[in-house]
């Protein structure tokens, strides 16, 4: 089967991470390579989080957290205090606002520029700052639904201008693409294991500038070598052992990135000419793409399945990842797929458009 | 290799949940028996978690959530404000002082007896909750330490009578022992997948008495579906499907329960015909024992590997799971080991002791 489902094709274990995902299957069986949970009782563990991971990410400090969206929660909870506003962008994932409700924040959005670009311009967060005194500004970078990678530099400025925390989710960029934190200006960014890191779920990344060693890692009054805000430690379990095990190969991977943009403008081109047309920034800059097809619409509202002939059909071609029942609008990812491949799924679109 | 660890040994996965790894490995792949992340879009995650599990515990609401220790922090942080007071026993797991630090609460502990049994005294919250008019109460059940299993039951009744929310934390029990949340008459009860429910980690359960729905199911005001306490949903990643598979098989063993129970104190009674004490309650009731060993301290003392040569001894002998550098006290847990594998460590035990 070929797999589009862009949540997916990011998160395909290596042969190394299938290795140790069956090594250290069991409960907790990381630690038979460390005594304890502590990070500087685990080597191989260590060095990943304290070497490797900060200079993949450029960030000065990371923790590992239990995915994307808990390390949101952890920056909001940590750098902000209840009733305190966040400035997010418009396109960001749902747990965005989760994260910040839990966290007892007032969400603000900057709003996209809507069909069919969806574009953030991030000096509309200027106008935001002035009026709300945010604590925390957040992009995400890119958003999953379009792919739009907005100007986080750009942000970096304002967030510096301002001197507002800056956090970027990156769940859809670190490990498909290179970012540097320091570089794009930002405080904090954050990544997926299981979205974008050819890992086993649930685990991300949270890298965060020195500054903000003290809050983010403020220590337990009774046991003093544990972080509170991650509880203790978020080693455990099966998924770091695959994160570590895929990184030399997730390391390798991002250099092909211009290959991976290539590929999906030229996916994108190929799918326009069957009238299928696709939203959000042009020429595109990401690998997940969010399409607007009116002929396969057209063809749902007379088809004996229904919305569902579509998932039906590409299911028979050995095609998935597309939701059940969508037609009109849906969003795929080209992210690590041959384009002989690809190219198959272009003509499977059409043989479906044209039968 | 024999392993006797005690985190280890509840969380051994069985055939079914190997086979489940592998097939649920990759990132996201949980979504390939699942359009969506919501419970309803999922019939094998829902029939889990809203049938099966709530009568496995005794609970009328359950949530996967991402360990026992994030359950801790979600009650906490939802049930009580910044400032309120926990009343916790005195064994508690050092997660338990961590989750309430990051849910800002004061910490109130129930002290144990002290050498040699350890015990907790239920009682002794009584006191405690009219002097410091605790928000919530936490008994660990068995605690980690020294497995002992307090009254939990007239614990219940004591929380009832001050009308104060009662968390069990059952990380040693669910999954090991038959324990019924309504019968022990708490609000909320927490088992670990990883560590004794023969699931791959992270992940936890947490029930709950229904009266809490409205405070722990608090649901978004953008996202009306998603529950903000679990940032929307818990149910990513490869654990739980580990713990699907190997859900059948655990309902199963916790019949099994008065062997583990006996094999235990056989062990116990073995281990003191060779000087090495156990503490804890006695007769045991639980596979998790610690024991006070000074024959085995005394040979540290001039072994030239000092006190790292028990780990060594064993491991040539092919048992493991006892932390490497003890000697005078450590915890092991006899859970899952056939009796003639428990007598072979004995063997052993005597024979390091004798040369």
């Amino acid at each position: 089967m070929i797999n589009l489902n862009p949540i997916q094709t990011g998160g395909i274990l290596t042969k190394a991470a299938k290795r140790a995902l069956i090594e250290f299957g069991d409960g907790y069986s990381v630690y038979d390579i460390s005594p304890g949970l502590e990070l500087e009782e685990m080597p191989a563990i260590r060095e990943f989080v304290s070497e490797l991971l900060p200079k993949f990410l450029g960030a000065d400090i990371v923790r590992l957290t239990l995915g994307a969206r808990e390390a949101m929660f952890s920056v909001m909870h940590s750098v902000a205090k209840p009733g305190d506003a966040v400035i997010v962008d418009g396109n960001r994932h749902y747990t965005t606002v989760t994260a910040a409700e839990r966290a007892g924040l007032k969400v603000i959005e900057v709003r996209s520029s809507g069909e069919p670009e969806y574009k953030i311009d991030v000096n509309d967060y200027e106008d935001l700052i002035k009026r709300h005194n945010p604590r925390l500004i957040l992009l995400t970078y890119p958003d999953g639904n379009y792919g739009n990678l907005p100007d986080a530099k750009t942000l970096g400025q304002i967030a510096k201008k301002y001197n507002i925390p800056y956090l970027l989710n990156g769940a859809y960029s670190v490990g498909r693409m290179p970012i540097s934190m320091k570089e794009l200006g930002a405080d904090f960014v954050i990544g997926s294991g299981q979205k974008s890191m050819a890992s086993s779920g649930p685990i991300g990344v949270l890298g965060m500038n020195k500054k903000w060693k003290k809050i983010m890692l403020r220590k337990s009054k009774m046991y003093p070598k544990k972080e509170i805000e991650f509880l203790g430690s978020e080693l455990r379990g099966t998924a770091v052992a695959t994160l570590i095990a895929s990184f030399p190969e997730v390391k390798e991977r991002i250099k092909k990135w211009n290959k991976e943009v290539k590929k999906a403008r030229w996916f994108s081109k190929e799918m326009e000419k069957l009238g299928i047309k696709q939203m959000g920034e042009k020429p595109h800059r990401h690998d997940l793409m969010f399409f607007k097809a009116d002929p396969l619409y057209k063809i749902s509202l007379k088809h004996p399945k229904g919305r569902f002939f579509l998932y039906y059909e590409l299911k028979k071609k050995g095609i998935t990842g597309i939701k059940p029942g969508l037609t009109k609008y849906f969003k795929l990812s080209t992210f690590g797929i041959p384009e002989e491949k690809l190219r198959y799924v272009i003509d499977s679109f059409r043989e479906i458009l044209e039968t």
